[in-house]
């Protein structure tokens, strides 16, 4: 008997292992999957982004701040190179640093004031006498601003010279404020007084030079920084979080974004520089700004007739044009303004400091997420705000990259980028430098610069596609001070929209100008693009900015007690932008929406329609290509759509993914038009380029049509119809890029 | 017992089962693989390659060529529509045909002569009588030369009006042709006789008017063309392959590629286009081509001083410069030449021919193929010779496909390009009106247009990285009567060179001109491209090109007697660049060699260093950024070459290896700046741009520095250095693509 239950057995192991062999090896299509199928179809992982909301830290935050705040550290100082080695240090840890971490050096163009001979602005009389003297230098109310690393305010880029005239008010320095003022005034020989606001700072001296204007000053109004207060004793900081009537908002006067003397390149050693006497964009004349306690002794003594309302400020004086000159009985009466300006350009090596975590299964894609490092002054808000936030994202990821819990499935790259103050630098270098390998892989750019300019509401700004995995990534972060309100639900209550789509939503802006470190990516590079902030509540106060804005107020004591005490709302800001990180780097389908950019898309077209298919059809110029593009591109997008949702993630090719993926990468880049816009330097998206007007439509199509409508050259039609041509071609463009792919 | 059996079976059968269950999914890493794992893995089937080469037929080219060529068919005429609809009928045929096919249509701006008002050359006294008059129509030899639809001998965008002058004789045009002439004569209101060749057709014009010379003539000499034979009794077609003496080239007269009145823009219905005056480029006064016929009977009268002995051609009488004018005692002393031109520019609808085969992997990936459709007259040769193969390259792939033996890895697209004789033009709007989806996704462009321009050996040109494919293509087809010579074996004893990597190996040309339909997609998208064709036996004739080009005897009786009798050198064209079609579509890993393409940076620096360093230095330009850049390249492509080499191709993961490929396509991309050549229209590629000189080096360097070394303008040393700045930026980023993707 045991013979046949051995034999039983021995035929049972036989039929076991034929079974096992047969069930492995013998089934159609049932081959062994290598090990890679499932690492290339795995999709996003909520846990592991719990897990990085609970980590981000409110103290990690403010620790980092106090270390990046706690000098100076304007481009290329002492204090910028001890940010560049802290960023670097972090970033190179060995418990929560990223995979490397480096520096990319260039040779930049930067202006400075002279440290042995500050510019001066004063009253003279005939004699030359000084009869008044503007201070050089803002009111200390705290060790801070007795730092000697300190820069007196000054306007980078205003060339150095001697201006000397009687004093105009000239509103914000628009083109049409001169205009207006040179219809009342001779301008020849005057310096004109203008208010921060309304147009970039460059624009301000180069709208006035036309008219003769010999030399610029620039203040901050209390009208539009403090809601009208003034006063030091108990109103502005240290009482308050609004401006000193000391304070002076430094910045660059220079138009153009990256390098000024390396258009196009990257500005290494060696690089073709040109001259510095042909660099466009910049103060034509010597321009300084001022604080507003200066402001109000010179504007308050003005002559001449009474400007128009809307040209009148916060002070307790009619603000007069100017006769031109101060008033009869003034103190200053038949007295000039002088400007002793030595600023000089400078070549200075700026520093970017790069990091990289590797991506797993696209190494070849990148995220970047990126701010500057350098500031004007302490730069507690801008930027070390933003920086702060990035370095708490880097820890967190770090840690978790490190301890073998998580690597991202595309690359990640951070840039904490230089010399951003003088006109977005280090970042605008770095997309000329990388231009190929940038533009080829790149998925999107997040910048993080002021994450927090007041504690109320997320702020969120980009292109149309990435509206999305904000609205996704903001639903899971709590607002702070809010209760159980989600970021997502603060924000909506603040700033809202009704969406074709998707009904009430919160406004996400467009990033058409050049504000910040976006620029390059958006404009040069086509790259979908967003910039996110915590921000005001404007019932609460109508600032243009917050009020220590590039002063020597903008300290780590001024954060912490008046913009986000706690540092909550850097934390929320963290977490969001964290999260939207995550999930562009991490899911199987990129979260971008092309459909979202459809609608925005409609509604720039509606808006082109209204306002200047009348004109157009007048002009013999039809606008039947732009409505055939943009229908074109809802088709195809609504078709991209239905085929993502209709994929079988789980089982999908990878390189059906990796299609879909680059066509939403790469959608932005169909829009570039590199000779569409000869005269604005860096410019390419067709879409989102910076236009003359506010007008939400396309911004080529609509300066040129305003240009021609109140022209008479006829060549300005055909300059209207040509952008036409160009936008529609490039929205076909990008239809074909949606569409299917053959 | 028989239950003991009953229950040892079915216990068997359990185990059996529970190890086939336990086989199938208990074994770790033996889930199964889905079923595309397989495909994305699969390389190029050289079985496949092997049928495709045996099906490729030479009674089928023959054929096709007849239909093609039976009438004339220049561009949207309606032999040009026949034409048309022919080659969609055969890509849309049920049993060789593609996946689908289709026309793109562009109203596009072309120059006619007038049929009603032919333009005239003539010889007129001082009182206006003919002395001699121009044929108006070459000689008839075969009833082809009597179709109505043969157009008149043109310069197509020759201005039309009424040019009177003493005639000169200025050689080839170029700029120093009329240097030398303009110092031995007074130039102002002649007219020039030149002789095609050495610059470009329009040049000879534009180069001429600022001398003042009013009228240009052009003519093939027979020292160029028909290795001096010239009697049509005995020495010229139908009795070989030389130009009749009637016989005339045509051409376009236009410089720039692509429709002239949409620059970047492509030509539909509603597009901008610029006032036709404003169209660069083309002869700024009447311009005119005549045969070698009437040309003797002008050349030999003139007057004045001999020419040099470079300028003297084939004719049996000295070449004098011009009196001006004819000489003392000749039948034409004091007489003027007329030109009476009236060309007509018309808006007029061209078609582009397209076709598809969709690829089954990697769909979003094309490799394309194209060939003109239009001549100037029957076009046997040119271009049909060129649409024969790729009708017959479709046909055997179109059968493939439709019996379901084969669907390539990656789309492959066919092009019959509308208006290449007028400037490029079909294939230049394409490239404009797909900009972005052919920028993302095209693997390599394939230009055959004249297939067989003689039947000695294989000519290739193209970016030094599609070289290594064209020699494996070639090395599997035999050369046609040459035994069991490959075409490879032939081609190398024709022409060849010694390469640092390879030792001796055919000779590849670059694709720096506009000579084909390949210049949109090398210079404007940056594609690796290339151009095939069986070519000459340069010891046997130094024919300038084929005789009867662009004229009436480019015939089906030419091209089959004089050509390629038996259509052997077609079907080794055929052959040649199919198995280079299908190696590009299904191929793995893309054979693109980025190693060849650094041997030829490395070849065009070392040019470069010895042409340029010394002045350079000797300006303080350092070419160390060009030096290290180049360095970068080559560090870079031994490493991707290596990767390449090491990777596991049947258990790659399918993400590797379309980073690698990507890395492969979007190389030439790396190349391109837009702003490089603000002079160029079109000209975008850094390395393969045309140049002002032949040296084989950098086009724009080149051109800058041998600029500034003969200029006293010190802005033109900055240019000088700028393109050294371009140029070393672009070859860095290039060299960034191919590195390691972080």
């Amino acid at each position: 008997m045991w013979k046949h239950v051995l034999i039983g057995a021995l035929c049972g192991a036989v039929l076991l292992t034929a079974g096992i062999l047969l069930g492995h090896y013998g089934i159609q299509g049932g081959a062994a999957a290598p090990a890679w199928v499932e690492d290339v179809g795995r999709d996003v992982d909520e846990g592991l982004i719990k897990e990085f909301l609970s980590q981000v830290d409110n103290v990690q935050i403010q620790e980092f701040l106090r270390e990046l705040s706690k000098a100076p550290h304007m481009a290329t100082t002492p204090g910028d190179e001890k940010t560049a080695q802290y960023v670097l240090q972090r970033w190179q840890d060995a418990e929560e640093g990223l995979d490397k971490a480096w520096r990319e050096e260039y040779k930049v163009y930067l202006s400075f004031p002279d440290p042995e001979n500050p510019n001066k602005v004063t009253v003279v009389n005939a004699s030359d006498a000084v009869l008044y003297a503007v201070r050089e230098k803002e009111k200390s109310y705290t060790p801070d601003q007795d730092h000697p690393e300190v820069v007196q305010p000054y306007a980078a880029y205003s060339p150095p010279g001697h201006a000397k005239g009687k004093l105009v008010y000239a509103n914000l320095g628009k083109p049409s404020d001169y205009l207006l003022l040179n219809k009342t005034l001779d301008l020849r020989g005057t310096i004109a007084i203008t208010r921060y606001g309304g147009a970039g700072r460059a624009p301000k001296a180069i709208n006035a030079a036309p008219y003769g204007v010999v030399g610029v000053l620039v203040y901050t109004d209390p009208g539009d920084i403090n809601d009208g207060l003034m006063s030091d004793v108990n109103e502005t900081y240290p009482y308050s979080w609004y401006l000193p009537p000391s304070g002076v908002e430094r910045g660059s006067f220079k138009t153009h974004f990256g390098d000024p003397l390396t258009p196009y390149l990257a500005a290494k050693e060696d690089t073709y520089r040109i001259p510095p006497a042909n660099i466009t964009g910049v103060p034509p004349i010597p321009t300084q700004p001022i604080g507003f306690e200066d402001a109000y002794a010179l504007i308050c003594e003005l002559g001449g007739d009474a400007a128009p309302t809307d040209w009148q400020g916060g002070f307790n004086c009619t603000y007069n044009f100017g006769g031109p000159g101060f008033k009869p009985g003034s103190q200053f009466d038949n007295s000039d303004v002088k400007l002793d300006i030595y600023n000089q350009g400078e070549l200075r090596n700026s520093a970017n400091v790069m990091g990289v975590i590797r991506g797993s299964v696209e190494p070849d894609r990148y995220v970047i997420y990126g701010n500057h490092r350098d500031s004007w002054v302490h730069g507690a808000i801008d930027p070390s705000s933003g920086t702060s936030v990035m370095l708490e994202i880097t820890r967190v990821l770090g840690r978790m990259l490190k301890q073998g819990k998580w690597r991202p499935r595309r690359s990640i790259i951070f840039g904490s980028w230089g010399a951003e103050e003088f006109g977005l630098i280090g970042s605008a270098e770095y997309t000329e430098q990388y231009y190929a390998r940038l533009s080829e892989r790149t998925v999107a750019y997040i910048n993080v610069d002021i994450s927090v300019f007041a504690n109320a509401t997320l702020r969120a700004s980009g292109m149309p596609s990435v509206q999305n995995v904000i609205f996704t990534a903001a639903k899971q972060v709590d607002a702070p001070g809010r209760g159980s309100t989600s970021v997502y639900q603060n924000w909506i209550r603040y700033t809202n929209r009704t969406s074709p789509a998707h009904g009430i939503i919160p406004s996400v802006g467009y990033l058409s100008g050049a504000g910040s470190d976006y620029a390059a990516f958006v404009h040069y590079l086509g790259i979908a693009s967003m910039d996110l902030s915590y921000t005001y509540d404007r019932t609460k106060t109508r600032a243009r900015i917050y009020p220590a804005y590039h002063t020597a107020y903008d300290t780590f004591d001024y954060a912490s007690r008046f913009i986000d005490p706690g540092f909550v709302s850097h934390q929320a800001v963290a977490r969001t932008a964290g999260n939207v990180l995550l999930r562009l780097a991490d899911s199987l389908v990129l979260p971008l929406n092309c459909s979202d950019y459809a609608e925005s898309l409609e509604s720039y077209l509606s808006e082109a329609l209204d306002l200047f298919q009348l004109i157009l059809t007048n002009q013999k110029i039809s606008m039947e290509p732009l409505k055939k593009a943009v229908a074109k591109f809802r088709s195809a997008a609504t078709a991209l759509d239905q085929l993502i949702q209709s994929l079988d993630r789980a089982n999908e090719t990878p390189l059906k993914v990796r299609r879909i993926n680059d066509q939403l990468m790469l959608l932005d880049r169909a829009f570039l038009d590199p000779l569409a816009f000869p005269d604005k330097y860096g410019y390419r998206h067709v879409i989102w380029a910076s236009s003359s007007t506010v007008l939400p439509t396309f911004p080529g199509l609509s300066d040129a049509v305003l240009k021609a409508n109140s022209s008479t050259l006829p060549g300005d039609w055909e300059q209207a119809h040509k952008q036409l041509s160009i936008l529609s071609q490039a929205i076909e463009g990008a239809a074909h890029t949606l569409g299917d792919v053959v």
